[in-house]
């Protein structure tokens, strides 16, 4: 776990022998193409459609992966962990299916459908103000009444489970030349990319300009923990973790940013392209790469569409389409 | 083609040969289950999810059959068709494909991404008034221009075309106990009967109140070809077609009707569940299975989402939640 993996970075084989744990447990994503968006975007997208794995987001493979191990080494118990939802509701339901209770510290504005889900999945939710401290002190006195910590990015059992969604995306297309994916904690990125490093793809990551605080770590050379975000991204706004921004710096060709108006336009263009729905996080992806036409343009492009956890009205007050088109 | 072929009904070999000729064209769209939704709706029910498919709905595969056949018997020319609109794109592209033209007659009241949908696909639109001989009028005189006319469901093989579909869905989850489609014309229910009954397997219909023609038709013996629809499921207001009415009283079970009231929770409940956006004529499976737990419950069930191509504006409206939920 992440108190005890010494930061423990994992490798190509962990992210197989991971895949081999959850394999039977995980939905294998379909991936999809649309011509008709190949078309507006100038290249060719192959989208790892994590928005319908279970509980509606990649996070439910770490989740179960973290869990699957403590049943490895034996280690009875319940589990906590903070989380803006996605992760929160994965470790419901991976604990759950596993006879443990999953014990979740969130902020008070967290959105009504991803508290919902927490609970719905099992989950027991502890609110805490929207701030790091008060979200560590919450999580640390659960951890004091013997909960075991599951940190929602910074692990090296959540990394390896993340990447097992970039394996099934290679084995459906091969000879990707680019990868993308958001980031947040950047579990999802870190996993991505020690999963397709091998096969010579180029792999970007992307964040709202109001979360870029990894863009900014980056120029830092160290991570900017006092980032205030700001972003319609809700499942973006964590700070990104040492060990996944060890990964980042070492991998990742480039991070690119997006507006808000670019992540709501991009959620319009994939509901009308792939009839997806997906949160403003995944959106992050396809503006990215409509954005950037000089990276990603004549190239065979592979996206992890990360979740579609969105309330409908959400949905619909977000991209300001409530009004009738005709 | 429908003008030429006596009537003819396929079996269960001819959509074999169907799904050879356009296995390659079309999209194998995956099959979807998810225990929350199970839960909810009291059986396991496994969605082919269609609304994935090219176009945006299942009518791609007929269509696509319809031209591939053509070319077979070495039939040169361009096509014609009236349409709502989903066959309307579904035949524009395929004719692209092929390197034909399809015009597409379409009333005037035409949802505008469906009108966007046939033009973008290369299709020519014929604008008519929304009564049915307005509609045939018009085709006819396309007719007389040489144009090769490609009925959207009283049709061989578009029948043959539309029941691969749901030999995929066996392929994927044999032995399901139950299978249900809308119906509009009646295309998708008789290639789904014939692909299905060989299996054992209960066939159900479902039709909203405003549209239910079918089931006026059963009862009268005959086709309630006067029925005025009224409905938002804008892709089941066709009058079923004669071999589709034929097909549908020898083979269908039951055909079950559901309000609009219903078909719009059923939109908003398959967002949350499958994260998937279905037009109103998918939903009406969704609101049927929920509608009838002495029909469905406990039971193995298989669903043809049969597509998904409403404008999130529309969906917004539709289902009244452009207000945040907060």
């Amino acid at each position: 776990m992440s108190q005890t993996d010494g930061g423990y970075i994992p490798d190509l084989s962990d992210i197989h022998l991971a895949h081999a744990r959850i394999r039977k447990l995980v939905r294998q994503t379909p991936v999809i193409n649309d011509p008709g968006l190949d078309e507006i975007l100038g290249c060719r997208l192959f989208c790892k459609c994590e928005n319908l794995q279970r509980t509606g987001a990649f996070k439910f493979r770490g989740a179960t992966h973290a869990i699957a191990r403590m049943r490895e080494d034996g280690t009875a118990g319940n589990v906590a962990t903070h989380s803006s939802g996605n992760h929160g509701a994965a470790l419901a339901l991976a604990a759950r299916l596993d006879g443990r209770t999953a014990h979740v510290v969130m902020p008070e504005n967290s959105s009504r459908i991803k508290i919902d889900a927490v609970r719905g999945y099992g989950g027991q939710v502890h609110f805490c103000a929207a701030t790091n401290e008060a979200r560590a002190e919450r999580l640390e006195a659960l951890v004091q009444q013997g909960m075991i910590p599951i940190h929602p990015y910074d692990d090296a059992n959540i990394i390896a489970g993340q990447g097992t969604a970039a394996l099934e995306l290679e084995q459906a297309v091969p000879s990707l030349e680019q990868v993308i994916t958001p980031i947040g904690g950047g579990g999802l990125i870190s996993g991505t990319a020690i999963a397709t490093r091998a096969w010579g793809v180029s792999i970007y990551g992307v964040e709202p300009s109001g979360a870029a605080d990894t863009v900014e770590s980056l120029l830092r050379g160290e991570i900017a923990t006092a980032f205030q975000p700001d972003t319609i991204a809700d499942g973006l706004r964590a700070i990104v973790g040492q060990r996944n921004f060890r990964v980042i710096r070492e991998l990742v060709k480039q991070v690119l940013t997006v507006s808000d108006d670019e992540i709501r336009e991009a959620m319009t263009l994939t509901w009308q392209t792939l009839k997806l729905v997906i949160e403003p996080s995944s959106a992050t992806v396809i503006a990215a790469i409509r954005k950037h036409p000089e990276i990603f343009g004549g190239h065979k492009v592979g996206a992890i569409i990360s979740g579609g956890n969105i309330h409908p009205a959400d949905w619909c007050a977000l991209t300001g389409t409530s009004s009738d088109p005709r």
